[in-house]
């Protein structure tokens, strides 16, 4: 599959589309899942273009999974989560409805099962209210 | 959590459990999950000893990803599948099981669902099928 800029992260990162932003850096790009699977469900995309694993090279990937390892804790103290649960989707197959390769980071409670994958739409008030948090464990961490 | 290394994979990194290998480079090792959610399920793991991404150091953790890289292609390849799932899970409460840091590169095809995590153990020869299957793939690659 060849790389199509028209998928929504690509408008996202060309600013085409809005997003609840968490992290930037010269690399890489994090907002929230709009059909999360959990409170604080976070993305991390990078800003070169790849359709998925098969398709990005090794420097991306690697600058891709460093923003993952930083965000991961930050993300899991500021919704007090008991866990992370790390998901990357290749191919439709697999799960992947939009073909920027990218990471999931998703909270995970005791007690709390996941919602399914792209399920609802969460409200935008959440999904603001969630990016705060998290933003604000950032500036602090 | 401390890092216990009377852990499973600890004691297949030591070669006191047996497994069904497919790859192993200085930093990382990969071999087969007996409990697969679909066939050539496979992991990958780093040899240095992490609890999870909360415990892993950055290069490390490139190392994993680098070696999940190689292996994604290769193990689609093997299998004939579809797309390619990688999971990671951190601490229990996200479906971690064994607490050395571990990636999950599981196989999925169109038609047909995941088996459950940890769910059955698999008979041995088909584990050590697949295994010959995706070393073979890596053989010629």
């Amino acid at each position: 599959m060849t790389y199509d800029d028209s998928n929504v992260f690509a408008k996202i990162l060309r600013g085409e589309l809005p997003c609840h932003k968490i992290y930037e850096d010269d690399e890489t790009f994090s907002f929230l899942d709009i059909m999360p699977r959990a409170n604080g469900h976070a993305l991390v995309i990078p800003k070169s273009p790849a359709v998925n694993l098969f398709d990005v090279d090794t420097a991306t990937l690697c600058a891709a999974i460093r923003t993952v390892h930083m965000l991961a804790p930050i993300i899991r103290n500021a919704m007090e989560a008991d866990g992370i649960l790390i998901q990357q989707f290749n191919e439709a197959a697999a799960g992947q409805t939009v073909f920027h390769v990218h990471f999931h980071i998703v909270p995970r409670w005791e007690d709390t099962a996941l919602k399914p994958h792209t399920g609802e739409m969460e409200d935008s008030e959440v999904l603001a209210e969630n990016a705060e948090k998290i933003s604000d464990a950032l500036d602090v961490a």
